[in-house]
């Protein structure tokens, strides 16, 4: 039994015979990492949420890495790496880094496991980062430099990610105002409010980050 | 009682009268979050550990947010800002970014803590901002664009210090090596094994984004 059966009632999320399939167990591991942390996805409390044995749910992920990567699997679906065959590399630096934020910022929770997760337990990843390194390749970067550039990229998306689910009042200084002039004037002359200020910030950095990296590979 | 008294005894982390100060509950609330991250931060387990009753940590510290903020101001006293009034930017940049870095890679469980918790509590991170941007004031920078620039930095700061963290077969292909043509080749031409691999990721990113956003202050 496996994701991408055809059968109506199962992609309704109905197990079939009681028994949960993997796109099942990894949608309740999923909902599960969202609401309540990845601390709190076990397989027995999946289980427990599922309505089956804990055998039942090992019968298919024998880990929470498993589980883990069934997960990034699942969500690295909505990053869009397609651009790096079509686009200049700067063009598709900018749609790649967007909607990879874009995924993570709706799924804050997992970004401090995603960010240090092994990859080869999830193909669709593999095939991302193969359409950037040719994406790089293809604007004549060395191999050399190919890793090191998307990593700093990933880094700071995913910082990025984090950033965006910060309390809009992050930077109120409660008591000490009078202690940070200079600091507390850029704060009210930024010219984005609320929640469109991550986005500034996130677009002042990518653009940053794209401009300087392909102005001067490391060398 | 306080964190800066002078008393002896309690610097070397004995409560007086069985009362901890703040200077021992916060230590342990870092010990804690380290070793079992931040979700099993509380004032009961945080009593428990310090061996008191919950309502002695009640008197010092009133929520876990809070205790947090405390945990705030205790590592980022590890954070080098001091070169903003002495060095062109770019240069104090590189200072602070590795220094910023570097503290969270050895306090990684609390990046997604401290990414989003209010500052109005921690004065060391405050004064941290104002020299920042008093650095970027001094360079000629516009109110407007300051606090955007030091986000994006901080997200990257953040960022690369998961990354740190990450296992280092992360790159791993298992059995999809043969999908990974061109990201396998830049794989396999890394210069920097191991942990350094990070360590140049950064570097590299950290040049890029300093010289993208020194460049051209976004408008």
């Amino acid at each position: 039994m496996d994701a991408n059966t055809n059968d109506a009632s199962r992609r309704r999320g109905e197990p079939r015979d009681g028994v949960p399939g993997r796109q099942m167990i990894t949608r309740k591991a999923l909902e599960i990492v969202s609401e309540h942390g990845h601390e709190a996805l076990t397989i027995s409390g999946l289980a427990r949420a599922l309505g089956v044995t804990p055998a039942a749910v090992h019968n298919h992920a024998s880990s929470k890495q498993e589980l883990l990567q069934w997960v990034q699997e699942e969500i690295m679906a909505g990053v869009d790496a397609s651009a790096f065959c079509e686009l200049p590399l700067d063009e598709a630096l900018r749609r790649w880094a967007r909607s990879y934020r874009d995924v993570f910022v709706h799924h804050a929770p997992l970004i401090p496991v995603i960010a240090v997760l092994p990859v080869g337990g999830s193909p669709r990843t593999l095939r991302m980062y193969e359409s950037v390194a040719r994406g790089f390749a293809a604007a004549g970067w060395p191999d050399e430099e190919i890793v090191d550039a998307i990593v700093a990229l990933e880094s700071f998306i995913f910082g990025s990610a984090l950033d965006a689910t910060a309390p809009l009042d992050i930077f109120d200084p409660g008591p000490h105002a009078a202690s940070i002039p200079t600091f507390g004037g850029a704060l009210r002359a930024r010219r984005h409010p609320g929640r469109q200020a991550a986005d500034a910030a996130f677009q002042q950095g990518l653009e940053a980050m794209i401009a300087g990296l392909l102005a001067a590979p490391a060398g």
